[in-house]
Protein backbone atom coordinates (compact mmCIF):
# COMPACT_ATOMS: atom_id res chain seq x y z
CA UNK A 1 0.00 0.00 0.00
CA UNK A 2 1.51 3.42 -0.97
CA UNK A 3 1.87 5.97 1.98
CA UNK A 4 1.46 9.45 1.17
CA UNK A 5 3.74 11.34 3.41
CA UNK A 6 3.51 12.88 6.81
CA UNK A 7 0.21 15.39 8.51
CA UNK A 8 1.18 17.32 11.71
CA UNK A 9 -1.56 18.88 13.10
CA UNK A 10 -1.82 21.41 15.75
CA UNK A 11 -3.56 23.83 18.10
CA UNK A 12 -1.53 26.27 19.93
CA UNK A 13 -2.55 29.61 21.90
CA UNK A 14 -0.95 33.26 20.28
CA UNK A 15 -1.91 36.40 20.87
CA UNK A 16 -4.99 38.06 19.24
CA UNK A 17 -2.54 40.31 17.17
CA UNK A 18 -1.20 37.57 15.32
CA UNK A 19 -3.94 35.37 15.25
CA UNK A 20 -6.19 38.77 13.17
CA UNK A 21 -3.31 39.13 10.72
CA UNK A 22 -4.56 37.30 7.67
CA UNK A 23 -2.34 39.45 5.54
CA UNK A 24 1.20 38.96 7.69
CA UNK A 25 0.19 35.14 7.50
CA UNK A 26 0.12 34.93 3.87
CA UNK A 27 3.56 36.37 3.56
CA UNK A 28 4.51 33.89 6.08
CA UNK A 29 3.20 31.07 4.03
CA UNK A 30 4.25 32.27 0.63
CA UNK A 31 7.43 33.14 2.21
CA UNK A 32 7.63 28.95 3.02
CA UNK A 33 5.94 27.97 -0.14
CA UNK A 34 8.40 29.49 -2.33
CA UNK A 35 11.33 28.77 0.04
CA UNK A 36 10.96 24.66 0.36
CA UNK A 37 9.81 24.54 -3.61
CA UNK A 38 6.16 23.91 -3.24
CA UNK A 39 3.89 24.40 -5.92
CA UNK A 40 0.43 26.36 -4.26
CA UNK A 41 -2.21 25.62 -7.09
CA UNK A 42 -4.94 27.88 -5.43
CA UNK A 43 -5.44 29.22 -1.69
CA UNK A 44 -8.55 31.00 0.12
CA UNK A 45 -7.95 33.33 2.78
CA UNK A 46 -10.99 34.43 4.49
CA UNK A 47 -11.41 36.68 7.58
CA UNK A 48 -14.22 37.09 10.13
CA UNK A 49 -16.04 39.80 11.37
CA UNK A 50 -14.19 39.59 14.46
CA UNK A 51 -11.14 39.95 13.12
CA UNK A 52 -10.31 35.62 12.82
CA UNK A 53 -9.42 33.97 9.72
CA UNK A 54 -9.72 30.66 7.79
CA UNK A 55 -6.55 29.65 5.23
CA UNK A 56 -6.26 26.79 2.63
CA UNK A 57 -3.60 26.42 0.82
CA UNK A 58 -3.95 23.63 -1.74
CA UNK A 59 -0.13 21.98 -2.89
CA UNK A 60 0.57 19.72 -5.43
CA UNK A 61 2.03 18.20 -2.64
CA UNK A 62 -1.58 18.42 -0.71
CA UNK A 63 -2.71 21.21 1.85
CA UNK A 64 -2.07 23.72 4.34
CA UNK A 65 -4.86 24.82 6.76
CA UNK A 66 -5.19 26.85 9.15
CA UNK A 67 -7.96 28.60 11.68
CA UNK A 68 -7.78 31.06 14.16
CA UNK A 69 -10.16 32.09 16.99
CA UNK A 70 -8.78 34.92 18.69
CA UNK A 71 -11.56 35.39 21.18
CA UNK A 72 -9.85 32.33 22.40
CA UNK A 73 -6.56 33.19 21.87
CA UNK A 74 -6.23 30.10 19.74
CA UNK A 75 -5.75 28.68 16.54
CA UNK A 76 -5.63 25.55 14.78
CA UNK A 77 -2.65 24.51 11.78
CA UNK A 78 -2.76 21.77 9.40
CA UNK A 79 0.25 20.87 6.97
CA UNK A 80 0.34 17.49 5.10
CA UNK A 81 3.15 17.17 2.46
CA UNK A 82 3.05 13.87 0.09
CA UNK A 83 6.38 11.98 -0.96
CA UNK A 84 5.00 11.76 -4.42
CA UNK A 85 8.57 13.43 -6.12
CA UNK A 86 10.69 13.56 -3.25
CA UNK A 87 10.74 13.05 0.64
CA UNK A 88 9.17 15.96 2.57
CA UNK A 89 8.81 14.85 5.58
CA UNK A 90 11.48 17.64 6.84
CA UNK A 91 9.64 20.00 5.15
CA UNK A 92 6.18 19.60 7.07
CA UNK A 93 7.86 19.80 10.25
CA UNK A 94 9.68 23.34 9.45
CA UNK A 95 6.68 24.66 8.28
CA UNK A 96 5.00 24.09 10.69
CA UNK A 97 7.72 24.93 13.58
CA UNK A 98 8.60 28.67 11.66
CA UNK A 99 4.69 29.44 11.33
CA UNK A 100 4.43 28.05 15.20
CA UNK A 101 7.26 30.89 15.88
CA UNK A 102 5.78 33.14 13.44
CA UNK A 103 2.59 33.43 15.53
CA UNK A 104 4.12 33.45 18.81
CA UNK A 105 2.44 30.18 19.10
CA UNK A 106 2.66 28.22 22.52
CA UNK A 107 1.96 24.68 21.24
CA UNK A 108 -0.89 22.96 22.98
CA UNK A 109 -1.01 19.72 21.00
CA UNK A 110 0.81 18.65 18.44
CA UNK A 111 -0.58 14.94 16.60
CA UNK A 112 2.22 13.56 13.47
CA UNK A 113 0.11 10.97 11.59
CA UNK A 114 2.24 9.56 8.78
CA UNK A 115 -0.36 8.47 6.60
CA UNK B 1 -9.54 26.22 26.92
CA UNK B 2 -11.79 26.28 23.68
CA UNK B 3 -12.32 22.76 21.98
CA UNK B 4 -13.10 23.59 18.26
CA UNK B 5 -14.45 20.42 16.87
CA UNK B 6 -14.00 17.12 15.10
CA UNK B 7 -11.36 16.11 12.26
CA UNK B 8 -11.98 12.56 10.64
CA UNK B 9 -8.67 12.09 8.34
CA UNK B 10 -9.08 8.53 6.26
CA UNK B 11 -7.30 6.80 3.95
CA UNK B 12 -9.39 4.90 1.14
CA UNK B 13 -8.82 2.37 -1.93
CA UNK B 14 -11.17 2.93 -4.76
CA UNK B 15 -11.71 2.50 -8.52
CA UNK B 16 -9.61 4.97 -10.64
CA UNK B 17 -12.76 5.43 -12.25
CA UNK B 18 -14.21 8.09 -9.56
CA UNK B 19 -10.34 9.12 -8.46
CA UNK B 20 -9.82 10.75 -11.59
CA UNK B 21 -13.20 12.13 -12.36
CA UNK B 22 -12.77 15.72 -10.59
CA UNK B 23 -15.83 17.18 -11.95
CA UNK B 24 -18.32 14.25 -9.97
CA UNK B 25 -16.29 15.32 -6.99
CA UNK B 26 -17.28 18.66 -6.86
CA UNK B 27 -20.93 17.66 -7.52
CA UNK B 28 -21.25 15.51 -4.75
CA UNK B 29 -19.08 17.98 -2.21
CA UNK B 30 -20.98 21.16 -3.58
CA UNK B 31 -24.58 19.12 -2.80
CA UNK B 32 -23.14 17.99 0.58
CA UNK B 33 -22.33 21.38 1.70
CA UNK B 34 -25.43 22.51 0.87
CA UNK B 35 -27.37 20.19 2.14
CA UNK B 36 -26.04 20.64 5.33
CA UNK B 37 -26.07 23.91 5.87
CA UNK B 38 -22.48 24.91 5.76
CA UNK B 39 -20.75 27.98 4.20
CA UNK B 40 -18.04 27.50 1.46
CA UNK B 41 -15.77 30.62 1.38
CA UNK B 42 -13.84 29.54 -1.76
CA UNK B 43 -12.18 26.68 -3.24
CA UNK B 44 -9.65 24.91 -5.37
CA UNK B 45 -9.96 21.77 -7.49
CA UNK B 46 -6.57 21.06 -9.30
CA UNK B 47 -5.63 17.93 -11.54
CA UNK B 48 -3.04 16.05 -12.73
CA UNK B 49 -1.78 15.09 -16.45
CA UNK B 50 -2.05 11.54 -14.63
CA UNK B 51 -6.04 12.35 -13.71
CA UNK B 52 -5.48 12.03 -10.19
CA UNK B 53 -6.75 15.39 -8.19
CA UNK B 54 -6.53 17.54 -5.15
CA UNK B 55 -9.02 19.50 -3.56
CA UNK B 56 -8.91 21.88 -0.81
CA UNK B 57 -13.02 23.55 0.43
CA UNK B 58 -12.41 26.29 2.53
CA UNK B 59 -15.43 26.42 5.03
CA UNK B 60 -16.52 29.14 7.73
CA UNK B 61 -16.36 25.60 9.50
CA UNK B 62 -13.20 24.73 8.90
CA UNK B 63 -12.17 22.74 5.79
CA UNK B 64 -12.56 19.79 3.47
CA UNK B 65 -9.36 18.30 1.75
CA UNK B 66 -9.23 15.47 -0.60
CA UNK B 67 -6.08 14.25 -2.60
CA UNK B 68 -5.92 11.08 -5.00
CA UNK B 69 -3.45 8.64 -6.27
CA UNK B 70 -5.28 6.65 -8.99
CA UNK B 71 -2.30 4.87 -9.97
CA UNK B 72 -1.90 3.39 -6.36
CA UNK B 73 -6.18 3.45 -6.49
CA UNK B 74 -6.12 5.57 -3.25
CA UNK B 75 -7.21 8.76 -1.91
CA UNK B 76 -6.81 10.67 1.52
CA UNK B 77 -9.69 12.71 3.23
CA UNK B 78 -10.05 15.24 5.97
CA UNK B 79 -13.25 17.08 7.00
CA UNK B 80 -12.86 19.43 10.17
CA UNK B 81 -15.98 21.36 11.20
CA UNK B 82 -15.84 23.83 14.13
CA UNK B 83 -18.64 23.38 17.10
CA UNK B 84 -18.51 27.39 16.99
CA UNK B 85 -22.02 27.91 15.73
CA UNK B 86 -23.45 24.36 16.64
CA UNK B 87 -22.52 20.76 17.29
CA UNK B 88 -21.00 19.97 13.96
CA UNK B 89 -19.53 16.15 14.90
CA UNK B 90 -22.07 14.36 13.70
CA UNK B 91 -22.12 16.44 9.87
CA UNK B 92 -18.60 15.53 10.16
CA UNK B 93 -19.42 11.78 10.18
CA UNK B 94 -21.82 12.14 7.33
CA UNK B 95 -19.64 14.06 5.13
CA UNK B 96 -17.05 10.93 5.57
CA UNK B 97 -19.60 8.32 5.29
CA UNK B 98 -21.23 9.38 2.39
CA UNK B 99 -18.02 10.42 0.44
CA UNK B 100 -16.40 6.97 0.64
CA UNK B 101 -19.53 5.74 -0.58
CA UNK B 102 -19.48 8.19 -3.21
CA UNK B 103 -16.23 7.09 -4.10
CA UNK B 104 -16.99 3.50 -3.82
CA UNK B 105 -14.34 3.68 -1.23
CA UNK B 106 -12.89 0.87 0.71
CA UNK B 107 -11.65 2.81 4.24
CA UNK B 108 -7.78 1.47 4.77
CA UNK B 109 -7.58 3.81 7.62
CA UNK B 110 -9.36 6.39 9.72
CA UNK B 111 -8.01 8.48 12.70
CA UNK B 112 -11.23 10.58 14.52
CA UNK B 113 -9.31 13.12 16.15
CA UNK B 114 -11.58 15.84 18.69
CA UNK B 115 -9.33 18.99 18.41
Amino acid sequence: MYSPGLHILAQFTAPASTLTDAGSCKRHFDQLVDTLGLANVGEVYHSFPNGGFTVTICLTESHIAMHTWPEYGLATFDVFLSNYRRDNQARVRQIYTETLSFFQGIEQTKTELLR
